[in-house]
């Protein structure tokens, strides 16, 4: 399979009439063929009819069948091979084993929420029944389920070329819900979704569903984004990427005549907390910890560890310093795309250069293009709480020690943070009080609290969270990665006295589909 | 118990710095005594500090307290007797029978968050245990649960002096959440919103919870209610009014620095689709009882049937006819303020003026103030495809019925609605294929769906949906009626790798709660 540069709008393979896109080689800074012209209007025009068309028979389909979409997509994934492995380390610098493993998280992302359609939790039943002899009004037969909001724009991450692009998190969760989507993909890398844009074609043409469950659409500025957005059929938007991207889609849907809800993942900067105890103890060994965290994927990571914040004294001394040394030894990485690169290097000069600011150490600077050189810096905790710009995300392997004076100060930098992805507490036992008296402020900061452990990795389960209060999301209410993401394309529908042959599979008295329901305030076994 | 005319802060009473703010009796015109002197910035800035000071302590409380609590509304609400009826009565011309029954309803879902909060499958726990052997990586422990926004800001109704108001449907879903509430009362009742005011405060007391669990605040215009919604510690709002007063309030929630959701219930027509063979079996009996419904609380219910769509012919002219009759011989009734009742006016002389609209009656006129005169329209569907006008609420006993040409005119009209709380379809068994073809239309509309019933009266329980697209309400996710509420003010929190002693309650390996939850993805029974 190569790629051929075309958009995809259901089973069709659409040259598009707008300029190319190219992307680019990070690691050589060589144009890649082909070239992807971009769509306009009329393309998201006929993508949105299409999907539209067909989402009341999609929404509809059986569990089983919609299920064994999802899984049909993993297998055509899978089943491209190296080719699409090849161009991804093409297009991103990422290595082939973290694009392996990224395609292996994809699969397993499609296939739990395959298992999830098929449990039908997600449908929320809940039956209450008539009451006709209830005085003074009798009760009528009341049922609720879930069902999909409508057709979904998804806005593929640079960082992640599979996880979060083209069939990523939020597309699996979008068709899981029983919502068509129309991906606008990722400039930086094309190729890589185009090749998954086509194994999900496949997976449509295979599993006899409507062409309009699925397109992918190209365009360089915003252009085809915003027209994405403010279609009319197009009932939520996901999104990963800056928070001025997101900003913007939030902006443009809710200036729709129906205002419709975003999923942004914008920034975070992931802050950690070793407490004193931990500190003392093993406050090397928590450094190098660190840095390889901060390092992962060129610090290109949404839970990249952008923030230390500990009480002064000797152990963060020891702390800094070990960790510095570590830094020095850091190889230098590819980093995503000139851009990032060059946003990169901006904001560790701004922070290098910031009177309040003191510069640790750098790591080794690269020699083919596009290199990030991994930076630590340390600032006390009144210079932070003075100037919000110490407090904007960096992204990249570029991370801030703050140093305060006492267990109140590090409270009130918490209490001061903007909402989080993670925060990480680095603890041992003679920290709980610590850890108990933070607890409660990072609950309200963050969607995810890790002790001892680091937040780069993001596990797709049932208990994650990967959100949190903004600026880290749109909408802290949800999560994008795990199996809870679905609830974010549904909504519930009430039948009020509807009889066993109007009423949805799903509802219908004798509960065919063997769902666990709510039924007259009692939970089904 | 009688009204003293204070603001309530925490567990003060508190005399406003502002003008005094009257009710009037509509029966009567009469000026009700005592002003309740409106609130400035200094007494939203004290309540939203004390809300904020609570919320950490209020969110923790064991399950068992928080349902006490609510159940402790209840009784303090019953326990102020007939001085709240009389109250009530004389601020809104609402007859005493519906306020003792609006009491009820009030009371009983206080007790059913009660019941919600107890059993405790709002937290929605999912455990994924760690898997230290896993290969390539490890799976750490992961553990989920929900946890409360932080304070609310509620805006009481003017329709539903107890249900939507200060200890209504909002404020009891938000308090089960465990997220303090702060009111902005609704100038029409502010007496009875006192009263009820002190019941809660007493509640309060009596279970000796942080007194910033609960304000009420007054002000007219929107001086109050803006500042409490730009107020940083505010972190959800739930509103019931009109689609000015949503969209307003939705606009300064999304221009926060930091944005935050507002569940607006705002406009609703409720198009009632009597099907051929339904209307043909028994056009006539249909008619008296959609005259009933529409005459309900003088037609000031947000699902009052304002839309009638059906074929036009012999048998809709005879539904028709019989309605006309019908509504001939309907007494007026009070509106709850003169203010409404000048807008009714409006809107039915708007309609009666209409060129393309006929007048088949009125009802009878009064002779006290402010006295709502039924009135019932007929249009063509070609007519209302071309004026938005005529798809606007007119809120009070005012019904538009439009005549189609054929089914195919009907699923035109029903595909061209906006968001609705409800949709009805009046049918019988021949009007079987008729229905499933509106079906999947219908579901796109609106959070209810009912067959052979009218849409007033909302049962309060587990599968009701009070909600709808846009602009029925600024958030299709959710219902404000019914248990399902709840999850409105809340959100997902993940704890990697903690330890027992620092995990909350609800997430402890012995499961002390005895939650049902979602353990390595299988539900615990």
């Amino acid at each position: 399979m190569t790629p051929e540069g075309n958009l995809l709008i259901g089973q069709q393979a659409v040259r598009g009439p707008g300029a190319a896109i190219h992307a680019i080689n990070p690691t050589t800074g060589e144009t890649l063929e082909p070239g992807y012209a971009a769509g306009s209007q009329a393309e998201v025009e006929r993508a949105c009819e299409l999907a539209w068309t067909a989402f009341d028979t999609y929404r509809e389909t059986p569990l089983e069948t919609r299920a064994a979409f999802l899984e049909a997509i993993a297998d055509e994934i899978e089943a491209i091979g190296d080719a699409l492995t090849e161009r991804g380390m093409a297009e991103t610098g990422l290595p082939r084993a973290r694009l392996e493993g990224e395609r292996g998280r994809t699969c397993g992302q499609l296939r739990l929420f395959a298992s999830v359609v098929r449990a039908g939790e997600w449908l929320d039943v809940r039956v209450d029944p008539a009451l006709p002899e209830r005085a003074p009004m009798p009760r009528p037969d009341l049922r609720q389920r879930h069902v999909a909001l409508g057709p979904v724009a998804v806005f593929g991450a640079s960082n992640f070329p599979l996880a979060f692009s083209v069939a990523g998190g939020d597309t699996a969760s979008a068709l899981a819900a029983g919502c068509p989507v129309i991906v606008k993909a990722h400039s930086a890398h094309p190729g890589t979704g185009e090749l998954v844009g086509r194994a999900v074609q496949a997976a449509v043409a295979k599993c006899q569903l409507p062409e309009g469950v699925f397109s992918v659409l190209y365009g360089s500025g915003r252009e085809v984004g915003q027209a994405l957005v403010r279609d009319a059929r197009i009932k939520a938007v996901g999104f990963t990427g800056s928070r001025g991207g997101g900003t913007a889609l939030v902006h443009a849907a809710q200036s729709r005549r129906e205002p419709i809800p975003v999923y942004a993942e914008m920034s975070s900067i992931n802050p950690v907390f070793p407490l004193p105890a931990a500190l003392k103890a093993r406050g090397e060994e928590m450094a190098k910890a660190f840095v390889g965290s901060l390092n992962m994927g060129a610090g290109q990571f949404c839970t990249n560890p952008g923030l230390i914040i500990a009480e002064k004294g000797p152990a963060l001394d020891g702390f800094i310093a070990a960790a510095g040394e570590a830094l020095k030894e850091s190889a230098s990485q590819t980093m995503l795309t000139p851009g990032i690169h060059d946003a990169y290097t901006q904001g560790v000069e701004k922070l290098s250069r910031h009177g309040q600011v003191r510069e640790v150490s750098r790591g080794k600077s690269g020699e083919t293009p596009n290199q990030c050189q991994s930076a630590l810096f340390v600032t006390s905790a009144a210079d932070f709480l003075k100037d919000e710009v110490l407090q904007e995300e960096v992204f990249g392997a570029s991370s801030l020690v703050i140093e305060c004076a006492d267990a109140n100060e590090v409270k009130q930098i918490a209490e001061h943070l903007e909402g989080q992805l993670t925060v990480t507490l680095q603890m041992d036992d003679a920290d709980l009080d610590a850890a108990r008296t933070l607890l409660p402020t990072l609950e309200r900061k963050a969607g995810r609290i890790l002790v001892n452990g680091w937040p780069t990795g993001v596990e797709v389960c049932h208990a994650m969270v990967h959100g949190g209060p903004y600026p880290a999301t749109s909408d802290s209410r949800t999560t994008s990665v795990g199996s809870a993401a679905i609830f974010r394309f549904l909504r519930p529908v009430c039948y009020q006295n509807l009889s066993d042959a109007l009423l949805p599979e799903a509802l219908k008295e004798s509960n065919p589909l063997a769902l666990r329901r709510l039924v007259d305030a009692k939970r089904e076994s």
